[in-house]
Protein backbone atom coordinates (compact mmCIF):
# COMPACT_ATOMS: atom_id res chain seq x y z
CA UNK A 1 0.00 0.00 0.00
CA UNK A 2 1.63 3.45 -1.57
CA UNK A 3 1.70 6.86 1.10
CA UNK A 4 -1.17 8.32 -0.96
CA UNK A 5 -3.84 5.33 0.08
CA UNK A 6 -2.04 5.56 3.72
CA UNK A 7 -3.08 8.76 3.60
CA UNK A 8 -6.51 8.39 2.12
CA UNK A 9 -7.41 6.01 4.51
CA UNK A 10 -6.38 7.89 7.32
CA UNK A 11 -8.96 10.66 6.71
CA UNK A 12 -10.75 12.01 9.79
CA UNK A 13 -13.11 15.19 10.14
CA UNK A 14 -11.37 18.08 11.93
CA UNK A 15 -13.92 20.07 14.11
CA UNK A 16 -10.97 22.03 15.92
CA UNK A 17 -8.03 24.39 14.59
CA UNK A 18 -5.15 26.17 15.10
CA UNK A 19 -5.69 29.69 14.67
CA UNK A 20 -3.01 29.97 12.43
CA UNK A 21 -4.47 30.75 8.75
CA UNK A 22 -4.03 28.88 5.78
CA UNK A 23 -1.25 29.77 3.66
CA UNK A 24 -1.99 31.66 0.35
CA UNK A 25 0.46 28.68 -1.78
CA UNK A 26 -1.46 25.81 0.30
CA UNK A 27 -4.91 27.31 -1.00
CA UNK A 28 -3.38 28.09 -4.13
CA UNK A 29 -2.09 24.16 -4.18
CA UNK A 30 -5.99 23.42 -3.16
CA UNK A 31 -8.00 25.15 -5.97
CA UNK A 32 -4.61 23.83 -8.28
CA UNK A 33 -5.75 20.16 -7.28
CA UNK A 34 -9.22 20.74 -7.14
CA UNK A 35 -9.36 21.96 -11.01
CA UNK A 36 -8.04 19.14 -12.11
CA UNK A 37 -10.24 16.68 -11.02
CA UNK A 38 -12.89 15.27 -14.27
CA UNK A 39 -15.45 17.02 -14.91
CA UNK A 40 -18.35 16.64 -17.16
CA UNK A 41 -17.79 17.16 -20.53
CA UNK A 42 -15.07 20.02 -19.06
CA UNK A 43 -17.93 22.30 -17.94
CA UNK A 44 -16.12 23.20 -14.65
CA UNK A 45 -19.28 24.04 -12.50
CA UNK A 46 -18.49 24.91 -10.00
CA UNK A 47 -17.50 27.88 -7.83
CA UNK A 48 -15.68 28.05 -4.64
CA UNK A 49 -15.86 31.16 -1.82
CA UNK A 50 -13.39 31.06 0.66
CA UNK A 51 -14.19 32.98 3.34
CA UNK A 52 -12.09 34.30 5.32
CA UNK A 53 -13.44 37.45 6.89
CA UNK A 54 -13.77 36.87 10.18
CA UNK A 55 -17.48 38.96 10.11
CA UNK A 56 -18.67 36.60 7.21
CA UNK A 57 -17.41 33.66 8.68
CA UNK A 58 -19.47 34.25 12.08
CA UNK A 59 -22.34 34.44 9.94
CA UNK A 60 -22.01 31.78 7.93
CA UNK A 61 -21.15 29.68 10.78
CA UNK A 62 -24.84 31.09 12.59
CA UNK A 63 -27.20 30.33 9.31
CA UNK A 64 -24.99 26.58 9.24
CA UNK A 65 -26.64 25.78 12.80
CA UNK A 66 -24.44 27.75 14.94
CA UNK A 67 -21.39 25.69 13.85
CA UNK A 68 -18.79 27.08 15.90
CA UNK A 69 -15.83 25.56 14.32
CA UNK A 70 -17.22 27.40 10.71
CA UNK A 71 -16.38 30.63 12.85
CA UNK A 72 -13.29 29.41 14.19
CA UNK A 73 -11.43 27.33 10.94
CA UNK A 74 -9.44 30.05 9.83
CA UNK A 75 -10.46 29.09 6.01
CA UNK A 76 -14.40 28.33 5.41
CA UNK A 77 -14.89 27.33 1.77
CA UNK A 78 -18.44 27.37 0.30
CA UNK A 79 -18.65 25.05 -2.59
CA UNK A 80 -21.25 25.76 -5.16
CA UNK A 81 -22.59 24.39 -8.54
CA UNK A 82 -22.35 27.08 -10.62
CA UNK A 83 -24.49 27.19 -14.30
CA UNK A 84 -23.86 30.76 -14.05
CA UNK A 85 -20.53 30.70 -16.07
CA UNK A 86 -22.22 28.43 -18.56
CA UNK A 87 -24.43 31.11 -19.13
CA UNK A 88 -22.06 33.63 -19.95
CA UNK A 89 -20.07 31.08 -22.45
CA UNK A 90 -23.30 30.67 -23.95
CA UNK A 91 -23.87 34.62 -24.25
CA UNK A 92 -20.61 35.01 -25.52
CA UNK A 93 -21.03 32.69 -28.31
CA UNK A 94 -23.70 34.31 -29.49
CA UNK A 95 -27.07 33.06 -27.96
CA UNK A 96 -29.61 35.36 -25.96
CA UNK A 97 -30.48 32.95 -23.34
CA UNK A 98 -28.79 29.50 -21.46
CA UNK A 99 -30.66 26.68 -23.31
CA UNK A 100 -31.67 23.74 -20.85
CA UNK A 101 -30.78 24.50 -17.83
CA UNK A 102 -34.10 24.08 -15.79
CA UNK A 103 -32.96 20.06 -16.31
CA UNK A 104 -32.58 17.74 -13.64
CA UNK A 105 -29.37 16.30 -15.37
CA UNK A 106 -27.55 19.73 -15.34
CA UNK A 107 -28.15 19.86 -11.74
CA UNK A 108 -26.96 16.91 -11.46
CA UNK A 109 -23.48 17.70 -13.54
CA UNK A 110 -23.16 20.84 -11.26
CA UNK A 111 -23.64 19.20 -7.91
CA UNK A 112 -21.42 16.37 -9.20
CA UNK A 113 -18.23 18.70 -10.59
CA UNK A 114 -18.34 20.20 -7.02
CA UNK A 115 -18.47 17.55 -5.12
CA UNK A 116 -15.04 15.91 -7.16
CA UNK A 117 -13.01 19.14 -6.84
CA UNK A 118 -13.71 19.41 -3.41
CA UNK A 119 -12.84 16.45 -2.97
CA UNK A 120 -8.97 16.89 -4.81
CA UNK A 121 -9.00 19.83 -2.57
CA UNK A 122 -9.69 18.04 0.48
CA UNK A 123 -6.28 15.35 -0.19
CA UNK A 124 -4.34 18.01 -1.16
CA UNK A 125 -5.32 19.78 2.47
CA UNK A 126 -4.44 16.60 4.18
CA UNK A 127 -1.32 15.94 2.38
CA UNK A 128 -0.15 19.36 3.44
CA UNK A 129 -1.01 18.17 7.16
CA UNK A 130 -3.94 20.33 7.29
CA UNK A 131 -7.69 18.95 8.35
CA UNK A 132 -10.57 19.74 6.91
CA UNK A 133 -14.42 19.12 7.60
CA UNK A 134 -17.32 18.96 5.00
CA UNK A 135 -20.65 21.02 6.41
CA UNK A 136 -24.10 20.35 5.05
CA UNK A 137 -24.81 22.48 7.96
CA UNK A 138 -24.70 25.59 4.87
CA UNK A 139 -28.00 24.02 3.72
CA UNK A 140 -30.07 24.72 6.68
CA UNK A 141 -30.48 28.24 5.61
CA UNK A 142 -29.33 28.84 1.76
CA UNK A 143 -31.58 31.67 0.80
CA UNK A 144 -29.79 33.50 3.29
CA UNK A 145 -26.07 32.23 2.93
CA UNK A 146 -27.02 33.22 -0.85
CA UNK A 147 -27.44 36.36 -0.30
CA UNK A 148 -24.73 37.13 2.21
CA UNK A 149 -22.30 35.89 -0.35
CA UNK A 150 -23.91 37.37 -3.48
CA UNK A 151 -24.45 33.75 -5.54
CA UNK A 152 -26.22 34.79 -8.15
CA UNK A 153 -28.67 32.93 -10.36
CA UNK A 154 -27.85 29.11 -11.66
CA UNK A 155 -25.60 28.91 -8.84
CA UNK A 156 -26.29 26.90 -5.03
CA UNK A 157 -24.30 25.98 -2.36
CA UNK A 158 -23.49 22.18 -2.23
CA UNK A 159 -21.65 22.38 0.95
CA UNK A 160 -18.65 23.76 3.30
CA UNK A 161 -15.36 23.11 3.89
CA UNK A 162 -13.35 24.00 7.34
CA UNK A 163 -10.14 23.95 6.66
CA UNK A 164 -7.11 24.75 8.83
CA UNK A 165 -4.23 23.28 11.27
CA UNK A 166 -5.90 20.53 12.89
CA UNK A 167 -5.86 21.09 16.97
CA UNK A 168 -7.38 17.56 17.95
CA UNK A 169 -6.63 13.86 16.72
CA UNK A 170 -9.74 12.06 16.39
CA UNK A 171 -9.76 8.23 16.03
CA UNK A 172 -10.97 7.33 12.95
CA UNK A 173 -14.77 6.13 12.01
CA UNK A 174 -14.77 2.90 10.96
CA UNK A 175 -17.18 2.59 7.92
CA UNK A 176 -19.62 0.04 6.73
CA UNK A 177 -18.15 -3.90 5.80
CA UNK A 178 -17.17 -3.55 2.31
CA UNK A 179 -19.26 -6.36 0.90
CA UNK A 180 -22.21 -3.92 2.29
CA UNK A 181 -20.86 -1.15 -0.60
CA UNK A 182 -19.29 -3.11 -3.23
CA UNK A 183 -21.59 -5.75 -5.80
CA UNK A 184 -20.05 -7.90 -8.49
CA UNK A 185 -21.24 -7.78 -12.12
CA UNK A 186 -24.85 -6.88 -9.66
CA UNK A 187 -26.62 -5.40 -7.19
CA UNK A 188 -27.18 -7.52 -4.19
CA UNK A 189 -29.04 -7.31 -0.80
CA UNK A 190 -29.01 -10.91 -0.18
CA UNK A 191 -26.92 -9.94 3.13
CA UNK A 192 -27.69 -6.37 3.72
CA UNK A 193 -29.24 -7.32 7.05
CA UNK A 194 -26.08 -9.11 8.46
CA UNK A 195 -23.74 -6.40 7.10
CA UNK A 196 -25.48 -3.72 9.10
CA UNK A 197 -25.70 -5.78 12.41
CA UNK A 198 -21.95 -6.58 11.66
CA UNK A 199 -21.47 -2.79 11.41
CA UNK A 200 -23.79 -1.66 14.08
CA UNK A 201 -21.46 -3.58 16.40
CA UNK A 202 -17.96 -2.19 15.39
CA UNK A 203 -20.13 1.20 15.80
CA UNK A 204 -21.40 0.46 18.87
CA UNK A 205 -17.72 0.64 20.23
CA UNK A 206 -16.56 3.29 18.13
CA UNK A 207 -19.29 5.86 19.69
CA UNK A 208 -18.46 4.45 23.42
CA UNK A 209 -14.82 4.75 22.98
CA UNK A 210 -15.00 8.41 21.38
CA UNK A 211 -17.92 9.37 23.93
CA UNK A 212 -15.86 8.25 26.50
CA UNK A 213 -18.47 5.47 27.44
CA UNK A 214 -21.38 8.67 27.19
CA UNK A 215 -22.98 7.44 24.18
CA UNK A 216 -24.08 3.06 23.18
CA UNK A 217 -25.89 3.71 20.48
CA UNK A 218 -26.11 1.43 16.89
CA UNK A 219 -25.72 2.80 13.64
CA UNK A 220 -29.61 1.68 12.37
CA UNK A 221 -30.96 3.40 15.36
CA UNK A 222 -28.41 6.94 14.19
CA UNK A 223 -29.67 6.45 11.20
CA UNK A 224 -33.37 5.77 11.38
CA UNK A 225 -33.06 9.05 14.19
CA UNK A 226 -31.49 11.11 11.52
CA UNK A 227 -34.11 10.19 8.52
CA UNK A 228 -37.19 10.87 10.57
CA UNK A 229 -36.07 14.56 11.43
CA UNK A 230 -37.10 16.93 8.85
CA UNK A 231 -34.54 17.18 5.60
CA UNK A 232 -34.11 20.37 4.84
CA UNK A 233 -37.80 20.72 3.23
CA UNK A 234 -36.98 24.04 1.61
CA UNK A 235 -33.92 22.87 -0.19
CA UNK A 236 -36.47 22.26 -3.28
CA UNK A 237 -38.25 25.77 -3.61
CA UNK A 238 -34.28 27.39 -3.07
CA UNK A 239 -33.23 25.44 -5.93
CA UNK A 240 -36.37 26.73 -7.82
CA UNK A 241 -35.77 30.38 -6.85
CA UNK A 242 -32.12 29.98 -7.41
CA UNK A 243 -32.91 29.03 -11.09
CA UNK A 244 -32.96 25.17 -10.94
CA UNK A 245 -36.16 23.84 -11.64
CA UNK A 246 -35.22 20.29 -12.03
CA UNK A 247 -37.45 19.83 -14.57
CA UNK B 1 4.55 20.88 -3.70
CA UNK B 2 4.56 17.52 -2.77
CA UNK B 3 4.14 14.30 -4.60
CA UNK B 4 0.22 13.98 -3.28
CA UNK B 5 -0.60 16.95 -5.42
CA UNK B 6 1.65 16.55 -8.01
CA UNK B 7 -0.09 13.45 -8.67
CA UNK B 8 -3.33 15.05 -8.46
CA UNK B 9 -2.60 18.00 -11.34
CA UNK B 10 -1.20 15.04 -13.07
CA UNK B 11 -4.94 13.75 -13.68
CA UNK B 12 -5.82 13.06 -17.29
CA UNK B 13 -8.85 11.18 -18.27
CA UNK B 14 -7.84 7.84 -20.02
CA UNK B 15 -9.45 5.88 -22.89
CA UNK B 16 -7.50 3.39 -24.04
CA UNK B 17 -6.22 0.51 -22.00
CA UNK B 18 -4.21 -2.60 -21.89
CA UNK B 19 -6.15 -5.59 -21.72
CA UNK B 20 -4.66 -6.60 -18.36
CA UNK B 21 -7.12 -7.07 -15.04
CA UNK B 22 -6.94 -4.79 -12.34
CA UNK B 23 -5.67 -6.88 -9.68
CA UNK B 24 -7.65 -7.49 -6.67
CA UNK B 25 -5.68 -6.13 -4.04
CA UNK B 26 -5.85 -3.18 -5.99
CA UNK B 27 -9.33 -2.88 -6.16
CA UNK B 28 -9.36 -3.74 -2.29
CA UNK B 29 -7.34 -0.54 -1.84
CA UNK B 30 -9.52 1.36 -4.14
CA UNK B 31 -12.74 0.61 -2.25
CA UNK B 32 -10.67 1.56 1.24
CA UNK B 33 -9.99 4.83 0.22
CA UNK B 34 -13.51 5.13 -1.20
CA UNK B 35 -15.07 3.93 2.08
CA UNK B 36 -12.78 6.43 4.33
CA UNK B 37 -14.44 9.58 2.41
CA UNK B 38 -16.79 12.23 4.09
CA UNK B 39 -19.85 11.09 4.26
CA UNK B 40 -22.95 13.33 5.07
CA UNK B 41 -24.02 12.10 8.41
CA UNK B 42 -21.70 9.29 8.17
CA UNK B 43 -24.79 7.57 6.04
CA UNK B 44 -22.88 6.10 3.71
CA UNK B 45 -25.36 6.69 0.58
CA UNK B 46 -23.71 4.83 -2.03
CA UNK B 47 -22.98 1.57 -3.73
CA UNK B 48 -20.57 0.57 -6.31
CA UNK B 49 -20.97 -1.97 -8.80
CA UNK B 50 -18.18 -3.58 -10.58
CA UNK B 51 -18.82 -4.64 -14.21
CA UNK B 52 -16.11 -6.76 -15.25
CA UNK B 53 -18.55 -9.89 -17.03
CA UNK B 54 -17.59 -9.31 -20.70
CA UNK B 55 -21.36 -9.52 -21.54
CA UNK B 56 -22.67 -7.07 -18.89
CA UNK B 57 -19.61 -5.03 -19.69
CA UNK B 58 -20.70 -4.86 -23.35
CA UNK B 59 -24.30 -4.38 -22.64
CA UNK B 60 -23.36 -1.35 -20.38
CA UNK B 61 -21.34 0.19 -23.21
CA UNK B 62 -23.93 -0.16 -25.86
CA UNK B 63 -26.61 1.60 -23.08
CA UNK B 64 -23.85 4.32 -22.40
CA UNK B 65 -23.77 5.00 -26.01
CA UNK B 66 -21.97 2.56 -27.18
CA UNK B 67 -18.71 3.93 -26.08
CA UNK B 68 -15.73 1.29 -26.85
CA UNK B 69 -13.65 2.29 -23.92
CA UNK B 70 -16.49 1.01 -21.59
CA UNK B 71 -16.58 -2.60 -23.09
CA UNK B 72 -12.62 -2.39 -23.21
CA UNK B 73 -11.55 -1.11 -19.95
CA UNK B 74 -10.94 -4.11 -17.85
CA UNK B 75 -13.10 -2.87 -15.11
CA UNK B 76 -16.00 -0.72 -15.03
CA UNK B 77 -17.08 0.70 -11.82
CA UNK B 78 -20.97 1.80 -11.64
CA UNK B 79 -21.27 4.64 -8.59
CA UNK B 80 -24.82 4.87 -7.16
CA UNK B 81 -26.26 6.89 -5.27
CA UNK B 82 -27.98 4.42 -2.75
CA UNK B 83 -30.27 5.25 0.05
CA UNK B 84 -31.87 1.53 -0.20
CA UNK B 85 -29.28 0.64 2.45
CA UNK B 86 -30.88 3.53 4.63
CA UNK B 87 -34.22 2.14 4.36
CA UNK B 88 -33.04 -0.81 5.30
CA UNK B 89 -31.64 0.36 8.54
CA UNK B 90 -34.49 2.22 9.17
CA UNK B 91 -36.55 -1.01 8.94
CA UNK B 92 -34.49 -3.10 11.04
CA UNK B 93 -34.61 -0.22 13.77
CA UNK B 94 -38.38 -0.69 13.75
CA UNK B 95 -40.16 1.82 11.33
CA UNK B 96 -42.18 -0.04 8.28
CA UNK B 97 -41.23 2.76 5.94
CA UNK B 98 -38.71 5.05 5.19
CA UNK B 99 -39.26 8.26 5.83
CA UNK B 100 -38.23 11.47 3.90
CA UNK B 101 -36.81 10.16 1.01
CA UNK B 102 -38.39 11.80 -1.31
CA UNK B 103 -36.79 15.35 -0.50
CA UNK B 104 -34.44 17.07 -3.05
CA UNK B 105 -31.96 16.77 -0.16
CA UNK B 106 -31.76 13.27 0.30
CA UNK B 107 -31.07 12.99 -3.12
CA UNK B 108 -27.72 15.90 -2.76
CA UNK B 109 -26.75 13.53 0.23
CA UNK B 110 -26.92 10.22 -2.19
CA UNK B 111 -25.11 12.40 -5.27
CA UNK B 112 -22.62 14.05 -3.20
CA UNK B 113 -21.64 10.92 -0.75
CA UNK B 114 -21.24 8.89 -4.38
CA UNK B 115 -19.37 11.65 -5.83
CA UNK B 116 -16.63 12.03 -2.76
CA UNK B 117 -16.09 8.50 -2.38
CA UNK B 118 -15.50 7.82 -5.47
CA UNK B 119 -13.16 10.98 -6.39
CA UNK B 120 -11.19 8.85 -3.71
CA UNK B 121 -11.16 5.90 -5.60
CA UNK B 122 -10.14 7.52 -8.66
CA UNK B 123 -6.92 8.78 -6.45
CA UNK B 124 -6.03 5.72 -5.23
CA UNK B 125 -6.10 4.25 -8.32
CA UNK B 126 -3.86 6.90 -10.50
CA UNK B 127 -1.68 6.33 -7.34
CA UNK B 128 -0.76 2.74 -8.29
CA UNK B 129 -0.12 3.74 -12.12
CA UNK B 130 -3.85 2.61 -13.21
CA UNK B 131 -5.69 5.04 -15.13
CA UNK B 132 -9.21 6.21 -14.93
CA UNK B 133 -12.76 7.86 -16.63
CA UNK B 134 -15.74 9.30 -15.42
CA UNK B 135 -18.60 8.12 -17.90
CA UNK B 136 -21.99 10.35 -17.15
CA UNK B 137 -23.09 8.37 -20.32
CA UNK B 138 -24.34 6.01 -17.95
CA UNK B 139 -27.26 8.15 -17.70
CA UNK B 140 -28.40 8.25 -20.86
CA UNK B 141 -30.64 5.33 -20.70
CA UNK B 142 -30.64 4.94 -16.88
CA UNK B 143 -33.64 2.61 -16.56
CA UNK B 144 -32.28 0.12 -18.88
CA UNK B 145 -28.95 0.25 -17.04
CA UNK B 146 -30.54 -0.22 -13.77
CA UNK B 147 -32.52 -3.27 -14.69
CA UNK B 148 -29.55 -4.66 -16.53
CA UNK B 149 -27.65 -4.35 -13.12
CA UNK B 150 -30.63 -4.85 -11.00
CA UNK B 151 -30.77 -1.85 -8.84
CA UNK B 152 -33.96 -1.59 -6.54
CA UNK B 153 -35.67 1.21 -5.81
CA UNK B 154 -33.86 4.40 -3.80
CA UNK B 155 -30.77 3.55 -6.05
CA UNK B 156 -29.53 5.21 -9.10
CA UNK B 157 -26.40 5.33 -11.06
CA UNK B 158 -24.64 8.64 -11.20
CA UNK B 159 -21.76 8.22 -12.96
CA UNK B 160 -19.50 5.24 -14.63
CA UNK B 161 -16.25 4.97 -14.33
CA UNK B 162 -13.68 2.91 -16.78
CA UNK B 163 -10.31 1.66 -14.85
CA UNK B 164 -7.22 -0.18 -16.13
CA UNK B 165 -4.16 0.54 -16.66
CA UNK B 166 -3.36 2.92 -19.35
CA UNK B 167 -2.22 2.21 -23.13
CA UNK B 168 -1.97 6.03 -23.96
CA UNK B 169 -0.58 9.10 -22.46
CA UNK B 170 -2.73 12.18 -23.15
CA UNK B 171 -1.40 15.59 -22.77
CA UNK B 172 -3.19 17.53 -19.61
CA UNK B 173 -6.32 19.28 -20.44
CA UNK B 174 -5.81 23.10 -19.26
CA UNK B 175 -8.38 24.48 -17.12
CA UNK B 176 -10.19 27.89 -16.35
CA UNK B 177 -8.37 30.58 -14.65
CA UNK B 178 -8.21 29.96 -11.01
CA UNK B 179 -9.70 33.37 -10.41
CA UNK B 180 -12.35 32.45 -12.38
CA UNK B 181 -13.57 29.83 -10.16
CA UNK B 182 -12.57 31.24 -7.00
CA UNK B 183 -13.96 34.05 -4.88
CA UNK B 184 -12.49 35.63 -1.65
CA UNK B 185 -15.67 36.29 0.40
CA UNK B 186 -18.10 37.18 -1.72
CA UNK B 187 -19.31 35.91 -5.43
CA UNK B 188 -17.75 38.12 -8.27
CA UNK B 189 -18.61 37.76 -11.59
CA UNK B 190 -17.35 41.24 -12.49
CA UNK B 191 -13.94 39.70 -14.92
CA UNK B 192 -15.59 36.67 -16.10
CA UNK B 193 -15.56 37.54 -19.46
CA UNK B 194 -12.12 38.48 -19.66
CA UNK B 195 -11.48 35.21 -17.62
CA UNK B 196 -13.45 32.59 -20.61
CA UNK B 197 -11.91 35.06 -23.35
CA UNK B 198 -8.38 34.02 -21.66
CA UNK B 199 -9.76 30.49 -21.32
CA UNK B 200 -11.25 30.15 -24.45
CA UNK B 201 -7.18 31.37 -26.47
CA UNK B 202 -5.50 28.26 -23.98
CA UNK B 203 -8.23 25.68 -25.12
CA UNK B 204 -8.00 26.86 -28.73
CA UNK B 205 -4.22 25.84 -28.66
CA UNK B 206 -4.81 22.63 -26.61
CA UNK B 207 -7.34 21.23 -29.00
CA UNK B 208 -5.32 22.00 -31.87
CA UNK B 209 -2.35 20.41 -30.07
CA UNK B 210 -4.74 17.24 -29.32
CA UNK B 211 -6.57 16.95 -32.73
CA UNK B 212 -3.03 17.37 -35.12
CA UNK B 213 -4.04 20.67 -36.18
CA UNK B 214 -8.20 19.15 -36.89
CA UNK B 215 -10.09 20.64 -34.02
CA UNK B 216 -10.35 24.87 -34.19
CA UNK B 217 -12.55 25.51 -31.76
CA UNK B 218 -12.90 27.69 -28.42
CA UNK B 219 -14.47 26.68 -25.07
CA UNK B 220 -17.16 29.28 -25.28
CA UNK B 221 -18.57 27.49 -28.75
CA UNK B 222 -18.01 23.95 -27.19
CA UNK B 223 -20.03 24.72 -24.15
CA UNK B 224 -22.90 26.66 -26.35
CA UNK B 225 -23.33 23.72 -28.57
CA UNK B 226 -23.37 21.07 -25.79
CA UNK B 227 -25.93 23.46 -24.17
CA UNK B 228 -28.27 23.49 -27.02
CA UNK B 229 -28.44 19.74 -27.15
CA UNK B 230 -30.80 18.18 -25.40
CA UNK B 231 -29.82 17.31 -21.48
CA UNK B 232 -30.76 13.89 -20.44
CA UNK B 233 -34.64 14.68 -20.27
CA UNK B 234 -35.21 11.52 -19.04
CA UNK B 235 -33.91 12.27 -15.89
CA UNK B 236 -36.64 13.58 -13.80
CA UNK B 237 -39.11 10.47 -14.61
CA UNK B 238 -36.43 8.03 -14.86
CA UNK B 239 -35.44 9.33 -10.79
CA UNK B 240 -38.95 9.66 -9.93
CA UNK B 241 -39.93 5.49 -10.79
CA UNK B 242 -36.62 4.87 -8.85
CA UNK B 243 -38.33 6.55 -5.50
CA UNK B 244 -36.60 10.11 -5.87
CA UNK B 245 -39.62 12.37 -6.00
CA UNK B 246 -37.02 15.50 -5.86
CA UNK B 247 -39.85 17.53 -3.54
Amino acid sequence: MNEVIQQLKAHRSIRKFKPEPVAEEQLKAMLDAAQMASSSNNAQAYSVIGVTDPAIKEQVAILAGNQRHVAECPLFLVWCADLHRLKTAIELDGSEKMPNTNKTENFIVGTVDTALAAQNAAVAAESMGLGILYVGGIRNNPKELSRLLGLPQLVYPVFGMCVGVPDQEPILRPRLPQAAIYHRNRYSSAQVEEHLQQYDAVYRQYMLNRSGGKRDTIWTKDIATNFRQKQREHMKSFLEEQGFELR
